[in-house]
């Protein structure tokens, strides 16, 4: 199985790619950064992400593709922007006919370095060592990235659901 | 001058084509809305919505696309939800090379109806009066579509600003 982790951001969008074969330890193909121009316009830097992203499913072909959830305790307009983030790299998920697992932040640290209140530094260094990496990964977007991909390997493993949109076997029809 | 105005929703996506020539009145060339699946999952309804956008500016080849501002009044959640409509339709827009212009929704009444505060019924009424219809847009969401693009007409006639997002000449690479 391989998992691409996204953790979505206007500015920055982190990515790790993970496989994982059965009874051997996961393993890292890539882990990387998208990074948008600061002063670029948001449909722009949003065309920059979609493609960004539709790279990734094209070099590595995940079997699925896992996105940090969504953090409501964030204001409404931070929540707003980083909504269009998101809203591109599901579809670029849905295009590809991939499904999307979600797993809120908390989640995720709590995966990987069993607190839900873990910092940076301690998801980094999780993520090197659960991946046998020399460094932790960098920037540390990308190691978000990367420990959403391992939370996703290990809750498949364990068979806990998680919030996924399983997509349907038919495509509907757009009604107007 | 073609102008498509959108009203994102993840559920519904109210829309309308007007074209505008010097010296005449505007003119609708088309409405309607993209409905998406209730029980379809995110990344799909996503895809619909993009398809729909997409479909619509290949058959109008609009000169501009005008979708309804944020509103920040609503709570964390509901503006995530509807960030991901709006992070597709602007998405779409960005890959045909079409400029973006947002108009915050007091501004799309006040511009169509001289109220901040009109009804659905008064921007129904005055869509129609403005278009010369035989009855207003229907559904409400499609004349939501159609008044976002006439306040653009509207807009550009007295040369006032939108909180546009012109696209740069260039295409930014994806910085990794």
């Amino acid at each position: 199985m391989i998992v691409l982790g996204i953790d979505p951001g206007t500015a920055v969008t982190g990515y790790g790619v993970v496989q994982e074969e059965r009874g051997a330890p996961p393993r890292l193909l890539e882990c990387g950064v998208i990074r948008t121009l600061a002063n670029a316009p948001l449909p722009h830097r949003l065309r920059n992400i979609f493609e960004g992203v539709g790279a990734l499913l094209e070099r590595h072909k995940p079997d699925v593709v896992a996105v940090e959830g969504v953090f409501f305790g964030r204001n409404a307009r931070s929540a707003m922007v980083l909504g269009h983030a998101r809203g591109v790299i599901l579809l670029a998920a849905s295009i590809h006919g991939l499904d999307v697992a979600e797993y809120p932040p908390a989640e995720v640290k709590n995966a990987v370095v069993g607190t839900g209140r873990a910092t940076k530094e301690q998801v980094g260094f999780m993520t090197q060592k659960l991946l046998r990496l020399r460094e932790p990964p960098k920037p540390a977007d990308a190691a978000d990235g990367v420990a959403i991909a391992l939370c996703h390997c290990f809750r498949s493993r364990s068979g806990r659901g998680s919030s996924s949109f399983p997509l349907p076997a038919a495509v509907a029809p757009v009604t107007r």
